[in-house]
């Protein structure tokens, strides 16, 4: 009942936000993950809505530790190298988190602590889950991750219900995990769907190309 | 005839590459698209052969006109800030090039030509086929691109041979176009199979938890 009334508070949240500023910050750490980036950065980036405004509603910016330059994920080369736009000190007060698989940190995890103590929606995509677990958020809740990472999640964090197998999966009113890389594409369309509906997460996927899962 | 003595001495070219040494270079200006470099930079990290040496035969590195920082694609706000590791003047010769959607610009334009008169793999996604287009690179040929853009492509350039509602298409034995944003997954992923073979491309597809099209 009371994971009832959570999920209702949630919706209600969704429904009535302001759709022009819909604040999605992107946790970065070193190693970060190029696909568990883009997925939901170009799901959010290319949700415009159907209506007489024509707007964008989703505003999408990085947050760091610090604003050092730092190196995502790469081969045979250091990787992408990108400058944060914000300190987690500095920050914009998101309304969507989003972490991806990454070498996360102290600060990292005492930040998403705070974004979730303060009910933002938060999602973590491929190993950006082992993120959430280390810093306590998916105790006993469920969760999944890429499968590759499935069996040592599993070891690591027995106190949480993992799935497998599956694109996503919601862990409480306003966290959810997905699957390896690509699922993270199809998650950030499930929460364009709670936002707006099922049809433009269809047009979103439809400009993407995207048949999904 | 000459077509497709191309085409031998171009596959004869992917056989004989260095497996540990294939460089792929991703071509970046203003507003370049983030899922267009995402798709085939994870294709291309995640594909790891499955032999006894686990070798990661692709080196992954960005260049543009120079190495001041620019903003790809975004929204409501400026975009991913990354710092190009090489400028067109001083980048390591390629043997792939990746064009996404971008501003583009004459230097881009200049290196595209140069390295397509190299008979360097060329990859666009989206509309990056622009790019291809307006350096000539395209006359005559067939390609593709984000479906929105097909009739301005078309109108632009008469004499390419617009191909629709596809994922790739090759345009001549070693330049290809990708449709929209994912359709650039798909894109790499037949690359990885012209170099490793198809076994390979679906390992590397199932490590993305990707489905294709």
């Amino acid at each position: 009942m009371k994971y009832l009334i959570a999920c209702l508070l949630a919706m209600l949240a969704l429904a009535n936000a302001d759709a022009t500023t819909i604040k999605v910050a992107f946790v970065l750490s070193e190693g970060a993950n190029v696909m568990d980036i883009a997925g939901p950065w170009e799901v959010f980036q290319d949700t415009m809505l159907d209506n007489s405004t024509g707007a964008m509603p989703f505003v999408l910016y990085t947050v760091a530790a610090s604003r050092t330059p730092l190196r995502t994920s790469g081969s045979g080369a250091p990787g992408l190298l990108i400058t944060p736009d914000y300190s987690f000190d500095d920050a914009p007060a998101p309304d969507i988190v989003v972490v991806g698989a990454q070498a996360g940190g102290p600060e990292l995890r005492e930040w998403l602590k705070r974004q979730h103590a303060a009910q933002k929606t938060m999602l973590s995509i491929c190993t950006g889950a082992f993120e959430l677990a280390h810093a306590g958020l998916l105790h006993g809740k469920s969760a999944t991750t890429h499968h590759d990472y499935a069996d040592i999640f599993h070891k690591t964090y027995p106190d949480v219900r993992l799935v497998r197998e599956v694109r996503f999966v919601q862990a409480d009113a306003h966290t959810y995990t997905a699957g390896g890389l690509t699922a993270g594409i199809d998650l950030a369309l499930h929460i364009v769907a709670q936002y707006f509906g099922d049809q433009q997460a269809q047009r979103t996927a439809k400009f993407l190309e995207y048949a999904g899962h």
